[in-house]
This record gives C-alpha cells, sequence and structure tokens, in this order.
C-alpha cells in the first residue's frame, strides 16, 4: 500500500469547506494555547541562549518570536517558536501518542504567513490538516517508537510541519510525496536530552526541517517515493512496529485534532492525576507541608519511566520527577510554571517533602489515573483516587479555562489588554485577513528609552 | 563508562603537534578529494534545486558554495557544500563504516572559516579530529546501525561536524559534551532516499546540524550529558550493537583517517571491484559492447543489498545499479560521472548489456572484491577475479591519481590554471594563513558582461 502517496494525496486535495465546525474549534483551540505557551516562554534562558547563538546569522528578519521584540527569518522562527512553545511542558498533548502537536505545525506555518500572504481560513485549515499528519504517523509506530526513546513530538512533527506548509505552498501530489520523504529523513530527536535544553528545541527543529523539506519540494528537489511506508522508511527504520491503516483509514472522516488535550500543569501529562489529586487533598483538608508525614502513590508505568527523577537539580528537570511535583504543587496550591524554577527545586522544605514520596507502579491504573493514600504527622491518613484528570480529553479544560491560563502565562511579558487582544484574534483565526496577524499582536510595545544626551 | 565526556575531553585537549605527518598528509588528501566533489557537481540540478528554495532566506552572506560565485550565510554553505560533494558519490570513503566522513565535517568548518579567522593549521587539525569522532562513533554501532537502514553518513557525521566546529569554537569540556548531545538528537538520516536527491543532501543536514549543535554549546545551551551512550541516547536508540571501545580505546594514538579511501569510480564502492574488472577485462581484450553475450558476478551481500536496482531510471539511480554500472563502464571504458548522466542510464545499448549482467552473493568475496565470468557472443569466456580494487586501502589511488580526479571533476567549471591553484592550496592547508582561501579560490571568475548602453 502505498501509504506515503495515499496521505500526500489527501493533503493536498482536501478542501477548508469540508471541516466540521468542531474540528476548527479545537483547532482555535489549539492554536490559543500554543501561543500562550510560547508568549510564556518567551523570556526564558532556553531561547534567550538559542537566540544568542542564532541572532547574527539570521537572513530577512521577515517572522516573529512570539512574545519577543526581535525579528528573524522564518527559519530561525520556526525554531524559535517550537522550542519556547514546549519550553515549559505546557503544551497541548495528543494523549493517544503523547506527541505534543501544535509546536511542529504552527511554529512552521506563522514563520511562512511572515513570508507570503496567507488567510487565517487557509492557515486554521492546515494547521488541521498538518496535526492530522503528524499524529496518524505517530500513530502507525505507537507505542513501540516512542518506548525505543524516540521523543514522537519531534520524530511525528516534522511530517506535520511539512505537510502543514506544503499545503500552504500548493504543493502538487508528487512535490507532496517528496516533501514527506524529505521529512522521514530529517525524522530526529531522542528522549536522552529530557531534563535539557535540547528537549524543548525538538518540536523547533521539526518545525525549521518541516519547512525546508516542504519549501524543497516546492522547487521538485526529489525524494524517496515511500518516504514513510518504505523498506528503509521512517516505520521501518524507527519502529518495530507499523500500523499502516492507522495513517489512511478514515482519512477526511475523523480527526485527531479531536483527541488533543490542553494540561494545567507545567509539566508532562502523566503527572498531572498525582498534582491534581495532591491539590485537591490540600484543599479539602487546608493542608501545609509541615503537616504531611509521607505521601503514597500507586501510578501507571509511564510515570516512572518518564517522570522519576529522584533528586533533579535545575527547574526544567524538576519537570521529570513526580516527587518534586506533588511536593511543590502541596506548597503552592497549583502547578504552573512557579513550580518548576530553579528556586523551587532547592527549596529546602520542598525536597524534605519530596524525599518522603513514593511512587509505584499499580496493574490497572491507566495514564490519567492515580491512587494516593496521604499519611500526616499526627496520624491522620486520607485517600484520594483520580479517575479522569483535569485536562484529559474526559475532562477537558473549558474555553474559559484556557483563556485564564493564556492570561497567567502573558502575565509580565504582555498588558492584560494586549494579551486579551490577542486571545480575541486566536478564537477568531477562521477569518482574519492575514494569519500573521497573531504574531505581530503579540510583540510587547517597546519600552520607552530616555533620549542620550548630546 | 562515559563515553561521551572521555570523547570530549579528548577534543578539547590534544595537540595539533601531537599529530604524525603521516596523518596530516592523509587529512590533506582528503580535503583535496572533497573540494574536487564539491566543485564538480556544483552545477548539478540537485543544488540549483535547493538553492532556488534556500536563496532568498540566505542569512549573512560570508560564505562560499565551493565552484559557485553565490555566497550564502554559513549554515546554508554547510548544508550545499556538504550536498554537492556527495552529489556524485564520488567522495572519500572510511570502508570500516562506508562512512563518506569529509562532507559532514569539512563542510561545516569551512563555512565557519568564513565567518571567523581560522588558521590552516587549526582547521587540519579540527577536521582530522572531527573525522576521528564520527569514524569512531560510526564504528561503535556498526554494523546493525546502517543494516537497519541509516545512511550512517549522515548520522554519525553530525558528531563529526559539531566535534570539528566546537574545537574550533575552543568549547570547554563541558560544552564539548553538551555539542555533541545536541548532535546526537539531531542524528537522522535514511536509506529509503538513496537515487534521490535527497541522498546527497544528507551529509549538508549534518553539517549544518552539527553547526548549529556547535555554536548552541558555545553559548552553554544544555544538553544530555550521555548523548551517546546513555540508556535513551544515540546507541541504544539507533543501534541494537554498541561497543563504546571503538570510541574511547587509542585516542589519540590510532587515527581513523589512516583508513579513509578514495573514489576512482562516481558510485557506491561496493560496484567499484566489478567496475575495475570489467574495465580490465574491456582493455586487455579491447573489447565494445556489442561483443558481450553475458556476464555473471559473484559479489558480496552488500552489493545486491544496495545496488541492485535493475532498470534505473535517471543519472542519481545509475550510481544503485550494479547492471548499469557495469554496461556503461565497457562503453565508456571509464566510471566516472560521465557514466551516470541521465542520458546514459537511458542509452539503448547500455539497457541490452545491462539486461544481461547477472550479480549472485558468494561466501568469502569481500567487498573489495569481485569473480567476473565474460561471455562473448563468439563464445570466448573470459574470467577475472578481483583481490583488491583500486582506490582500496590495500591499493589507493596516488597522489597524483588524486591530483587526476581533481582536474577532471573541475573541467568545464575552473580553468586549468585555477584548479592547479587550488590542488596547491589544499595540500598546503597546513600552513595556510586562513583557512578560508580554498573556498574563496574554487569561485569561477565572473563572466565578462558587456556595458550597457546608456
Amino acid at each position: 500500500m502505498e501509504v506515503t502517496r495515499i496521505l500526500a494525496k489527501f493533503l493536498v486535495t482536501h478542501k477548508a469547506a469540508e471541516l466540521p465546525d468542531a474540528v476548527r474549534h479545537e483547532g482555535a483551540r489549539s492554536l490559543l494555547n500554543w501561543v500562550a505557551c510560547a508568549v510564556g516562554a518567551s523570556k526564558h534562558e532556553t531561547v534567550k541562549r538559542a537566540l544568542a547563538a542564532l541572532y547574527d546569522f539570521s537572513g530577512p528578519r521577515e517572522a516573529t518570536i512570539l512574545g519577543r521584540r526581535e525579528r528573524v527569518d522564518i527559519f530561525q522562527a520556526a525554531l524559535l517558536n517550537g522550542a519556547t512553545s514546549h519550553t515549559f511542558d505546557f503544551d497541548d498533548t495528543h494523549l493517544k501518542t503523547v506527541i505534543h502537536p501544535s509546536g511542529p505545525v504552527a511554529s512552521a506555518i506563522l514563520a511562512l504567513a511572515e513570508h507570503q500572504p496567507i488567510s487565517g481560513r487557509d492557515f486554521l485549515h492546515a494547521f488541521i490538516l498538518g496535526v492530522e499528519a503528524e499524529c496518524r504517523i505517530g500513530l502507525s509506530v505507537m507505542p513501540n517508537h516512542y518506548d525505543t526513546g524516540w521523543h514522537i513530538t519531534a520524530t511525528a512533527g516534522v511530517f506535520g510541519a511539512a505537510a502543514a506548509v506544503g499545503r500552504l505552498l500548493k504543493l502538487n501530489e508528487q512535490q507532496m510525496v517528496w516533501a514527506l520523504g524529505t521529512a522521514a529523513t530529517h525524522a530526529c530527536g531522542i528522549r536522552e536530552t529530557f531534563g535539557s535544553m535540547a528537549k524543548p528545541l525538538h518540536p523547533g527543529i521539526a518545525a525549521r526541517n518541516g519547512l525546508l523539506s516542504a519549501l524543497l519540494a516546492k522547487k521538485n528537489f526529489t525524494s524517496a517515493e515511500q518516504g514513510i511506508e518504505g523498506r528503509r522508511g521512517f516505520a521501518a527504520i524507527l519502529s518495530t512496529q507499523f500500523d499502516p491503516n492507522a495513517i489512511t483509514e478514515g482519512l477526511g472522516k475523523t480527526w485527531e485534532i479531536m483527541s488533543n488535550s490542553y494540561k494545567p500543569y507545567a509539566c508532562g501529562v502523566v503527572i498531572h492525576p498525582a498534582i491534581d489529586g495532591c491539590i485537591q487533598l490540600r484543599n479539602e483538608h487546608q493542608l501545609k507541608l509541615d503537616d504531611i508525614a509521607r505521601i503514597d502513590l500507586k501510578v501507571h508505568p509511564l510515570v516512572l519511566e518518564l517522570t522519576g527523577r529522584r533528586a533533579p537539580k535545575a527547574g526544567l528537570e524538576g519537570k521529570f520527577s513526580i516527587y518534586h511535583s506533588c511536593a511543590a504543587a502541596i506548597l503552592l496550591g497549583e502547578g504552573g510554571e512557579t513550580a518548576y524554577s530553579d528556586a523551587m527545586v532547592r527549596n529546602p522544605k520542598v525536597i524534605r517533602l519530596r524525599d518522603q514520596i513514593n511512587a509505584v507502579v499499580l496493574d490497572g491504573v491507566n495514564e490519567d489515573q492515580v491512587h494516593i493514600t496521604m499519611t500526616l504527622k499526627d496520624g491522620r491518613v486520607f485517600e484520594k483516587y483520580i479517575e479522569h484528570v483535569v485536562g484529559s480529553v474526559d475532562n477537558p479544560m473549558t474555553d474559559a479555562d484556557l483563556e485564564a491560563k493564556f492570561r497567567l502565562l502573558c502575565k509580565g511579558i504582555l498588558p492584560a489588554a494586549q494579551a486579551d487582544k490577542l486571545i480575541g484574534l486566536c478564537w477568531n483565526m477562521g477569518k482574519l485577513k492575514s494569519a500573521a496577524e497573531i504574531a505581530r499582536a503579540s510583540v510587547p510595545a517597546r519600552t520607552r528609552v530616555k533620549a542620550k544626551r548630546k
């Protein structure tokens, strides 16, 4: 079965008018959440260091780094927006694959939208198609692909970026096959980097490489004909499993973006049930950090696999520690970015409780569930079972929740009125004359500088 | 064992003065051959299409595409020189790994040398260190890594580029560890692309990403601490085999560049014994294409694995057909780029003989060997056994052979005197004040344009 060609044909022929309203709305929710995450991390050391390395090498300064005033070329913008949007690990999650779908796709096409005119309607359509491509390709190789150690957001993301950019460049079917082939040969990103700055760079790498793959294809730069399913193609090399039907069945009928979810907490989703439960117990019983003697968690295997770090040393690493996450959540009553500062990870009180938290794997506990047993110093014991964590598909964040998250993330970066305007633009994406408006509306006003005395 | 750190420490502390003369000379031979291949393919459709896609997005136009007059930013130069140097598949081969070592490393550091002053001595030293890093990392995961379908020139090449650039940027040990970690997460390139333009792009992708990895590390952009050997690191994910000793043992004592080889024919090395033997038989018996009824080859398994295409349709694809290669070699008496034009692949006489050539795998035949049985239409039968193909480590091309190849590749691109000057600069690299001289000396003089009438 010519999987790559079938997918390419779908990507170049699907009509925007055929998108159901609910799909379009979920697309807008994903974009809103993506913009919030990118703006929120726009002052983080990760982007500062990357920008220090790259800025002087920029080409035409056509594109925006969301939330910042510097302008860079479209490849750098794709790379850096991909990176900022994933820095807090607060972006969206396609739970069936654990792909963070928006970063690779939106970063690539927003950069393109600052190079050539793209309507909001076409942008939203291409975004949804790109997410569809990356999630289906991800599904076709899960779970082995991720278990092996691939960061699937990066490896599948590059296809999503190539697909979405390719659609906006109006590639023909053969060119789209080549774009996907060149994307396949760019698939990279390993989990050994988790806890370092290279991890959030991954969606940016995928965005930049997908953009390149599509731009090359537009000039008839040839590539593999069967980049996905070929004998030496993506699936055969990067996975021991491959289900081609996951890519080809029901194209245009079901939409993977409908399985997208948004995080209330700024870390990997597998920790969320535990944070949710700890915050609920804290609030129900008005507990303080010092009240607690120990916490015992029964969790899904991925929790320890991904977030079992006992003694994180930096904020970014704290996101990979269920122990730190629960301790910080009990101190703060929330799991936003504040919980993952370097200072919080080094806070002696948090460390003291962190070391009294234990987690074991229990058969039958799903990824969105947890059993918590909390023992207080006074001898009381509380239990909490989370069946569907907040932010999961079965218990999603509302539009209002997403707006509140947006405003929180923009604090200290954009004035409240500007954040509200940006929220409006995101909801209204499908009707914007130019998709680039959201990029420009995210730039903070220039601070007034006193004129130098002569 | 902290493999990444041991390698990083070696890369940042090794002294140029400790390089044996023979190693330095082999470095110069590799560079000479690399420049020849890059200049030779500088007018190829592959680079034209890539340049058409990229040119307008270039940053500061500091760097040269060897053999061309356009100037581009250092990332584009790294990408495009990597691509041209591999377009003819005529570049060097580290036979133990089948890595083409020069492309990723030289393309990255030559671009850097046009951005900041780098002496020829430092350049040659960094080049040799980069080749050492990529070949050792390649050796540590062979043969499984390549057998799986990875294009090892790309996947190992990115480490070589990061190592060499990192050395020239004077990274400290920790920064070099991060540069190698970020390189690890960029490792990509699949064999499904073989026969298309995306294949020669691979060393360019490795060069560009290695350059990026080192530039990021210079600004303290953090990455994995154990990018190579970690549980979710390069070796564990991209191979089922891993021999860490191949990376760490004898560092600074043995030099992988001494196992580098140079091709007399413009295609993958595994076909070379068959071409060598066919040309020898043709010349010994003064044969013409029409004299031959059939040819039977007994070959190493990789020959059919890599070059078993029965009916190639384009020149690039012809490089992956032992059948086409032998037929064209008998027509031309050589195996240069002429044998791999689109026209040659479609030549009816070549096709007629091609279809009468058979190849079977024989146990005990090494990669640099072949048994040939040639049956003529008049009933005569000739046999030829090639024990060590020309261009192999046991039967290397001489310095004069390399110069002749250089001049042949420059034909039609550079005047003979300019080619000779460039040859001189390559041999003299270790003493050049600025390594960038070889880039500038490769640019064809501007064609005189008549002054416009007013």
